[in-house]
């Protein structure tokens, strides 16, 4: 009781004084001032924007020759979308009238017809198709259910409105049977028109939340996420309505969980640190992976990632960076490249000095997981990511960023986010 | 493709033109000028506020001379929590000094010890107390981890911050050995020191959003949720710095799920109808709750509840109004009186002529679920309910807020919702 009561005269007498009691905080010590830590950020900053500038234009697939053999889409407006649609069908109308009956002729997006290119460090998908004929008793419901979902779509074009997966789903129970099935066709119906899934007006929930130094137009009304105290942002579930993006962050700092994201809002750490605080809580959502990849994009800023040190963590950060299987086809769009792992890396358990009793034992699965993720190619092709993982699964030790809080509450934001940026020590 | 050739045509010639092709939707026709409908929901609200100014103060337990026999905490400022667990550790040590060493006095959050009370309409704890002496082999532990979260607290409260249930457990792993420990003595640590778990700065994640006609400080910056796109404003995880509400709108739209919101949202439809939507996304959450309990208490407005038609959504409804078992100490702070079951009601899927293809069989569980539901106080209360809720139980089908999409995408915001609330169709 004594020591408390210590701490609150101190509190009482100067309320203004850094509190004393963290000077004994492990690695405090080793903190340059601000201004050294803000100075070298800069100028990191300067030298990528400068280097991004001259090979500004990220690689294609046509500038790797891989157009022909692989597939990809892009946006496309709401009035390109109709127009394909109506020549789609105007097609398909002719070979009916011929005598030809109809079949939808569409891109398969298998296991098998997926490809991980290395120079775009990204998953694609090659470019096999498959025929979806109408007369036929094995695939008349499926094309019953493409011309069907066609036609929602280009409903929706014409009154430009969004609708969720779940929405298209309930306009024709009978038909689709369940969700899965018109999921995926819709899928099918982006690959087949070439457009991305934003494109088609067909949105998932939204989850995502961001705060720090972005403005931003969400939906004609401008955002400034300096004000939008400790709650944040909500990240709209419609990209194309999101634009006019200014910044004067010196990095985005994508942050996997709530709570972690929760105390740096709290701390207002982007006003200490110039910076863009992302999160999606948990599982990277669609929304969110668009707004982080047009974020990296419009504002050229260095993306520093803050996850679990456990294999699900560099799971996520793979998903924001790569893309996932289910999606290669729109690869392009939804991933952002060159994201950083700053921590918590397993080395950071070590060097840090997180206590034994804050790191957890890895279960059977997560060993698998994690030796599965040292074959990846996203993986392999950063030996620094090669060597931490390997650590990972050799010690068997996992930790969350919340084993930080042992050496207390704002020890995430006081201390150890400010060395990582000091050192700059990402990978 | 004649159908959609003549939409075309038509948009393209006169594209502010209400669009003609909904003329047909169900019940369209029945609709009133949104003049008419306001004009009613004016006058409602004028009946409504001036009602309950005229017996504005709630309820309480001692008004019904319960204070003894149940017990409820209250928000206290952070300086009061800190004098409580001083003048609670000063007690124990006086006697441990005395030779007597030291218990907690610790209240029961046992099932035999919560009591619906009527009157209130919300679920309190009983006044039985369990002691916790330090000097005794089964409650030696759990005494240790009272003391311990008892001095996390005092430390949140010298420096004014906040933090999650996560971040305590992670301050001593070795001796709260698992989350569900700290979590658990954390609610024994409110019921003893008599205040709210918002009032220790320990806070949940947050996920729910509010869009449309309010205005509300956030940690000292003002929102304005009428300028916050189709995202809207993440709901912040701290009520206690949310303050300086504001609003003209007629009512509360309280929505279970994120779809519906989203077409809200996109609509606009705050502006047709001047209110304020919310959701959780689901299963509320105790951040969502404050919020909503907050805005009805400095609005008072009316909250509407727009849910699926099934025993979850009723469910869910029931523990905004009238809370969860697992927080009944904290009832009064978390519960939002008087919520209108708006729809969608059992007795909706024939009104509206919901096709059968979209409802959906009630599995034996759910009707399980909805038996039970039937025997609880909050329901029976309300014979309103207990007819739709029996016709449920009956017909053995359950619908979703997005069956109403069989009808046209935005049949929710431009037929159904309208309609209700030119009926004051609500129970």
């Amino acid at each position: 009781m004594a020591d408390t009561t210590k701490a609150k005269k101190r509190r009482r007498a100067d309320p203004e004084s850094s509190s004393s009691d963290q000077l004994q905080l492990p690695f405090k010590n080793r903190l340059k001032p601000d201004s050294v830590i803000l100075e070298s950020l800069h100028s990191l900053l300067k030298s990528t924007s400068s280097s991004s500038s001259t090979s500004s234009k990220p690689l294609t697939l046509s500038d790797l020759s891989l157009s022909s053999a692989c597939r990809e889409v892009t946006d496309l407006s709401l009035l390109s979308v109709q127009s394909a649609i109506e020549s789609l069908i105007l097609s398909l109308t002719h070979s009916i009238l011929s005598g030809r009956g109809f079949s939808f002729n569409v891109p398969s997006r298998a296991a098998t017809n997926q490809l991980y290119v290395p120079e775009l460090d990204r998953i694609v998908l090659k470019d096999k198709n498959t025929l979806r004929p109408f007369a036929n008793n094995s695939s008349v419901r499926k094309s019953t259910i493409t011309a069907k979902i066609l036609s929602l779509i280009h409903q929706l074009c014409l009154r430009s409105i969004h609708v969720t997966k779940r929405d298209l789903f309930y306009t024709d129970v009978k038909l689709f049977q369940d969700q899965t099935q018109s999921d995926a066709v819709l899928d099918d119906v982006s690959c087949m028109l070439g457009c991305t899934r934003s494109s088609l007006n067909v949105i998932a929930a939204e989850k995502g939340v961001v705060v720090g130094r972005l403005i931003f137009s969400d939906n004609g009304d401008m955002i400034d996420c300096t004000k939008m105290g400790m709650g944040g942002k909500a990240i709209p579930p419609n990209i194309d309505r999101v634009g006019d993006m200014q910044s004067d962050a010196l990095f985005i700092l994508l942050v996997e969980k709530d709570a972690a994201y929760i105390r740096l809002a709290e701390d207002r750490f982007y006003n200490r640190f110039p910076c863009i605080i992302v999160t999606a809580k948990g599982q990277p959502d669609v929304a969110t992976r668009l707004f982080l990849r047009k974020m990296k994009m419009e504002l050229k800023l260095p993306v520093l990632a803050l996850v679990d040190s456990d294999p699900y963590g560099l799971k996520i950060l793979s998903v924001y960076g790569c893309g996932s299987k289910n999606m290669s086809y729109d690869s392009a769009n939804l991933t952002t490249p060159d994201i950083k792992w700053l921590g918590i890396r397993p080395s950071d358990l070590d060097k840090y000095k997180i206590p034994e009793q804050c790191r957890l034992p890895m279960t059977e699965q997560d060993i698998k997981t994690g030796k599965d993720l040292l074959e990846e190619d996203f993986v392999k092709k950063n030996p620094g990511w090669v060597e931490e993982l390997s650590l990972m699964v050799k010690t068997k030790q996992k930790a969350e960023i919340q084993a930080l809080s042992s050496f207390g509450f704002q020890y995430l934001s006081e201390v150890y986010l400010p060395l990582k940026l000091q050192q700059q020590d990402w990978l």
